[in-house]
């Protein structure tokens, strides 16, 4: 098993560059790259009835997370699904609706805590590792396959909230009202994160990232409780059992908060839109670190001589770090394609 | 003139601490401190018939900027005013409706942009200057006046958008894909912003707070331009014009990039809540710098010992900094009256 992984280090360069490698052009890959703005993803979708279905397909699943890859010939592909499977796998109510957010059906005492059915979750989430299984087989050999979950705290807010939000004034309020209550959901979803993202390492996956969405939307202190201790448990518990798979932390909002997550082990970090790059490679611990990001997904929208030169200036500021390619944010759904071809062309021959 | 000023400031100590003083007990205010959260707002915001009535009528404007003085004490009264009076005053048209956010004319050509009225705006908005200094005659002598504007990033963001917004995409797309047009109107907006300031100081506004709300919208490079410079220019030009009036800024959400808006040459920076207050005292520049914050206002719909418990860690780790204590946010309106109270109370009490 090791020398396997041995021998796939050394041809898929964002594995190398997460035990700390530096290459002239970074590896790529762009969060939400399989999504709504390519047609093939829009065919599928619309041949499905709703969006969770189309998570729990693995034919459809696997097809839609290729696809990116085909077209662009990204670094890595990331497993298409979302991080609110899981509170799904728990047993909540989960529906995508069209043109709305989420709607969950919301947790929000020590009653509703204590119904999730975490001892469910790995059997409910069986199709999501049969498509990890095909992805892995599928792809070319220089492509790592990325797993992922919602970090607690995040998944958490959208439970109590019932829905996504813009400051989710009520999970806030529950974590500081009820911190009991808060526990026992974040020591649940923490428990679960752990088996959900080892599953997917059993299954094929070569690296983690662990979504921290909305961790900008706590003030430093609840953060290191409902943020930083859980992100360390996972990191450490995943490497007990995955030594070999390395965790990707996104804390994303966290500002000058950072330099904490940068301490919990984890192989890699990825800087949201916010993040500057000079402030990062300087502040942000040791050099083996390897830093992911961190270009503004509206760039995509605009200019693309304009977008290619933001996109360099971010890998010449990254020169001495290991560092992977990717937005700070994920692919926004009107994002021209070519945009898109353009950066990735662009990342894999300009002159640095 | 300037001997008056001198005399105010050894008997108010949010100017002296402006200039560098640190205090056993830090001033207070508390950003929203005039909001929906106090029933004697409440009686006067029902009587008239739209928000901006409220804001343009001396006499309850007056009155609802000293409610929370007379009740709790705090160290400055922030003028009752909303950051979209400006773009009022422009020409553009803007609504508060009941229980949703701001509506706005959309300003997204540059035909609209020079269809706004700079010259108009120092006229539309005496009222304003009326109630500074109606405001300025009846506070206590150890009260300091604080007016405010939106920091011309934000401003012309809700003017692009048409309202508020979670991520404001138009706002940031068309500063990419129509730089002319988000200049023209950036410049606009900063020239009416140094205008509006500046009478506010004439009339007797003694600290003056530029609110960037929505910074962190923003990445790095976008903020140098959108942000920072316009940020330096006001500054630089109320300098000028009122060398004894200090100006605080407020870039909510940047994080990592606080350092730069703290070299400026603004006399106060206001930290929103995701800021550790031990990265800012030591990565925020000159000591002098006053650091204006940074409490969670969800802190203050919890257990009131925890609250306090949160206020004294904050003015506990300023110790050494010129410290102005406020929340990193705005009081919400679920706020009880009897955690404000309890604050404020502890902040002019506790040993410390």
């Amino acid at each position: 098993m090791n020398n396997r992984r041995d021998e796939e280090i050394s041809v898929k360069p964002l594995l190398a560059c997460l035990r700390g490698a530096r290459f002239e052009r970074p590896p790529v890959w762009l969060m939400r790259q399989a999504g709504r703005y390519l047609p093939e993803y829009r065919a599928i979708r619309s041949s499905v009835g709703g969006f969770l279905e189309l998570c729990y397909t693995p034919d459809l699943a696997t097809e839609v997370t290729l696809q990116p890859v085909r077209r662009f010939g990204m670094d890595a592909a990331i497993l298409f699904s979302d991080i609110l499977v899981l509170p799904h796998a728990l047993g909540v109510e989960v529906r995508f609706l069209e043109g709305e957010g989420p709607k969950l059906a919301p947790v929000r005492t020590a009653e509703a805590v204590a119904l999730l059915e975490p001892g469910a979750v790995l059997d409910r989430l069986a199709p999501v590792f049969e498509t990890v299984r095909r992805v892995a087989q599928a792809l070319p050999p220089a492509t790592a396959l990325i797993g992922f979950a919602g970090a607690p705290w995040t998944v958490a807010a959208y439970m109590i909230e019932g829905g996504g939000s813009r400051e989710f004034p009520l999970a806030r309020r529950l974590a500081r009202q009820a911190p009991a209550t808060m526990t026992a959901l974040v020591e649940t979803l923490t428990t679960a994160t752990i088996d959900y993202l080892g599953a997917q390492a059993a299954a094929g996956a070569e690296v983690l990232q662990l979504f921290d969405s909305w961790a900008g939307a706590l003030p430093p202190t609840e953060r290191a409780r409902w943020c930083l201790e859980p992100a360390e448990r996972i990191v450490r518990e995943l490497r007990a059992r995955h030594p070999e798979v390395p965790v990707i932390l996104f804390p994303r909002g966290v500002g000058a908060g950072y330099p904490a997550f940068a301490r919990l082990g984890a192989a890699g970090l990825a800087l949201d839109t916010t993040v500057p790059v000079d402030w990062a490679t300087r502040e942000l611990g040791d050099p083996a670190l390897c830093l992911q990001g961190n270009l503004d997904p509206i760039a995509l929208l605009g200019p693309i001589e304009a977008m290619l030169g933001e996109a360099r200036r971010i890998v010449a500021a990254m020169k001495g770090r290991a560092h992977i390619f990717n937005l700070g944010h994920g692919v926004l759904p009107e994002t021209p394609v070519e945009a898109v071809a353009a950066l990735v062309a662009d990342l894999k021959t300009s002159a640095t």
